[in-house]
């Protein structure tokens, strides 16, 4: 069991992050998404409701710059000692098809119920970390 | 009220979000921010916590770089028919002191009761809107 491995664990305990991609222009583009841990890297997909005739920011993003970063966080309005971020900076790639892409919906079904009626259809991108980082208030 | 005030106002309603910087070589920096609005600007500020000998990343970020974007999303594992989010583009400036510093810090304390006490010490990150976008799971 490696560092990356712990920190991996870590941060699947995690619902729900923001990925942050870089546009053509240069500048940040934000959205959440909801991710799970498959093997060594970090996926998310695009579901059924994200999909539509233009191709998602995100994805357009990642063919041209394939470096993005993650982030999860807690906030606790009655609480700013609970204050906490985990931050994975990576590289991405997308996969449609083949064994990546069916371990990478495997796991997001196992961690999302949500998705276990309806399994997301869309391309799936597949961060691999580069960097992990932490901060908790109360340190 | 234009537009623009109400698309504030409802924004202003969240209590946390993501702020998306550019780092000098051209990848993305995130990190979780309270904020406020201040007249017809987005601010937030570096509070006591934060401060350190180095400077932070989001500061020297947007000296180099103003485009920025901030997010504040709803995540409901129960229901994602409650998922959504609101996302701010626009350019950011630092202020340290003056009018519009003390009014930052004003709508921050006014906000959040955590600053009563202990008003942020640092500098105010201050957010010209250029476009605010949203999604609702519903739609």
């Amino acid at each position: 069991v490696t560092d990356t491995t712990l920190d991996l664990q870590k941060l699947d305990r995690e619902r729900v992050a923001v990925l942050g991609t870089t546009k053509p222009d240069g500048t940040v583009h934000l959205v959440p998404v909801v991710f799970a841990v498959s093997g060594d890297t970090v996926v998310t997909a695009v579901d059924w409701k994200a999909k539509s005739g233009r191709k998602l920011a995100r994805l357009t993003n990642i063919e041209a710059n394939p470096t993005v970063s993650l982030l999860t966080h807690v906030y606790d309005d009655a609480d700013w000692d609970r204050l906490r971020w985990i931050r994975l900076d990576g590289s991405a790639a997308i996969t449609e098809s083949g064994g990546d892409y069916e371990q990478a919906i495997e796991a997001l079904v196992a961690k999302y119920p949500q998705y276990l009626d309806r399994p997301p259809e869309g391309p799936v991108i597949v961060i691999t970390p580069e960097n992990i980082s932490y901060w908790e208030a109360k340190d």
